[in-house]
């Protein structure tokens, strides 16, 4: 089916906030087959959301519409959907009780703010059958409307547990198109070089689409496919993905869901290894990746963040004469607390960053991002010698990322390119 | 004026990658006085782009067009913009000169990729003179077109440094309206308490418009005005500011570009004093904060992310007796880390976290999101119980900024509730 997402906010078209609920909402929507015609962000502005519902209803197969269904003042949603649709708003007294009914749990709230989240335009559905949150479904011209809240989690709950099933149904009877998607996520190689190797497979065959997507800093490469039957979908898949592989060769790190930081989790757990980590200009974000992967506490050991030279000696035992003769950013260094965090913590690898992350800090010699990675294993402490460009935010991101595929090559005994 | 964004790309209406782009340009433009009539996403679809462009010039005074300016095969705007604008595609000899100049430094790509960056619709002026980037203005009906890549900073760069000066110049005449918009920053009260307490004053005057967005885990309140004079339009700015700040108290941390962390880096500063960090259950993203800052390393000594009970021994000399006696998760043991981290660091302050962020080990009397955040100063070691709802992701951002704003109410000498 085709649909259209309208984002409803004036903190989305001001730009002070990000409008992450329609991506998530494309990106489920696509992999469920469907096909997105539009996305519209729009303010919270009546006359616009009527407007743009019923320019969105005549194109489309269904509609998501997601924000401004809360209680505050702002929240204009309802009243511009009765308007736009021509459906009168009534007070659903069956709501407010369900509503009421959780009032102790939702801090002191009060009633006259709670029943404007009760009227609702006649006909529509609650998609939590407990009203536990805003969100209704509404059919209008024979085209479902799926009305959701703008709060993050809130909307992808109900994305992904009511609306995508309830469309799965709808579909029946409909064009039923089978969709395969499968993303590559690549670190290490530009975009044009990616471009350049999968250039001819796309060429060579009309029914698949390939894309490419910087997400910095990594490239992802998606292979799409949309046939009538789903054999054949699997079978244009197939031929296609074992090529792809082989062409990104070892800086294919992961697929789909993977992330650099699941993929090192992953095969730590599968050989039975732990990792510490010993930072200075990342500050953190490695051990941060590390731990956002639920269970990581299985595999990793724990860190370190030495920004002075003094927690480097009294953390990492780095000797003071190494960070004297070759500077804190330095090959000497980087290996030392490498080591010395290995050593520390007992794990069997020890991975260390240090460098200069900017804006201040550079030299001529050492300009501001100059990194060094260490990598300390029972047989052997090694380092790689990395210059990378961009703001702090960009050699923060490039020189983690860089030492977690520093330990996923290590990992598969992929052959490294150290000092 | 009032402007319309298109943000062009499969990869954002797959929902593969984030519009972070049109956001950004929808703030600047707001915050430079412009209007964002709406913004939307279309796909890599030249039928689709030349419909988008002409439904959109018609009704705005100016457009802003990002993405698909690139010299892969699925950057398909500038035919589009042709075909839709009936303009011819030229090759750009002094354009392509400029590109090739620099070619040796852009590792290794192939001439034929970047012959396509040469080819632009007939009237297109480059936005860089040196062909550094992509991006370039089109006249059309009297309009301006800006076109822009979609890599994010160069966008960001474009934008700011050609876009919007060219705006200025180009509103020179037109209606002259001023907008003044600020940005109040809160943690810990919640949307509704907070529309409750500032519900009086958009009611009393309908000249101002205030905006409640929560960006997890803080609520951020906006106040807009838009008059014809400055003067105006600074008075009745002057009048509710001063009102907002008394309605929100201390539970305003920061405004406009401050975050929880720069905010407690500027008064760790200003102090002259410097802060640990211990952490547990949040894997070092409280660090990672903290070293976001740029000059963080001024008050940031540095700190251990300690896991296990073993590390909070080794590194931060929490007695086994704590961990045996209250488990790790305790107010005892975050006690013991923050005044570990602190004496082994020597800085002023020590603040430590250690919890169950899920999603699993939680216990009945411990369940996922119980924390313990520790701090201690020169004078004593407090802690602070918490449980908080959500997923992995939830409880490790509400234990992070919670932990900073802990900092904050201690510097500032705001009443803190303790155990």
């Amino acid at each position: 089916m085709i649909g259209e997402i309208i984002a409803i906010g004036d903190e989305l078209t001001s730009g002070r906030v990000l409008n992450t609920t329609s991506c998530f909402a494309a990106g489920q929507l696509f992999t469920a087959g469907h096909e997105i015609f539009a996305m519209a962000t729009i303010p919270d502005t009546p006359a616009e959301i009527g407007a743009a519902l019923n320019r969105a209803i005549k194109r489309s197969d269904f509609l998501i519409v997601t924000g401004g269904l809360g209680a505050t003042s702002d929240d204009l949603t309802n009243e511009a959907v009765g308007n736009a649709l021509g459906r009168p708003i009534e007070f659903r007294q069956d709501v407010f009780e369900k509503i009421s009914a959780r009032l102790p749990k939702i801090d002191g709230q009060e009633t006259r703010h709670l029943e404007k989240l009760a009227w609702l335009p006649a006909g529509a559905e609650m998609l939590n059958e407990n009203a536990r949150m805003a969100g209704y479904l509404l059919i209008h011209e024979q085209k479902p409307i799926f009305f959701l809240p703008g709060v993050p989690h809130e909307m992808k709950e109900l994305l992904a547990e009511r609306v995508i099933p309830r469309l799965a149904l709808w579909k029946k009877g409909g064009d039923a198109k089978h969709v395969r998607q499968k993303v590559y996520k690549v670190f290490g190689l530009g975009e044009t070089e990616i471009n350049h190797r999968l250039d001819s497979l796309e060429n060579d065959d009309d029914r698949i689409r390939i894309g490419y997507y910087p997400v910095f800093p990594e490239v992802h490469i998606s292979l799409s496919i949309i046939e009538e039957s789903a054999a054949e979908t699997e079978s244009i898949f197939l031929q296609h993905d074992d090529e792809i592989l082989k062409l990104l060769g070892d800086s294919l790190f992961g697929t789909d869901e993977e992330t650099m930081e699941s993929l090192v989790g992953k095969i730590l757990m599968e050989q039975g290894k732990t990792l510490a980590t010993a930072e200075s200009c990342t500050g953190g974000l490695v051990s941060h990746k590390i731990t956002c992967v639920p269970g990581s506490s299985e595999y990793f050991a724990g860190g370190v963040v030495a920004y002075s030279n003094d927690l480097k000696e009294r953390f990492l035992d780095v000797a003071p004469i190494l960070l004297e003769e070759h500077g804190a950013v330095s090959s000497q260094v980087a290996r030392a607390m490498a080591a010395g965090i290995r050593a520390r913590t007992g794990a069997d690898f020890g991975v260390s960053v240090t460098g200069i992350a900017g804006p201040t800090g550079g030299t001529k010699e050492k300009p501001v991002g100059t990194v060094f990675i260490g990598l300390s294993t029972p047989d052997e402490t090694i380092d790689i010698p990395c210059r990378f460009p961009g703001d702090r935010w960009q050699v923060q991101e490039l020189t983690a990322v860089k030492s977690l595929d520093l330990v996923r090559r290590f990992l598969l005994g992929i052959k490294l390119e150290t000092t």
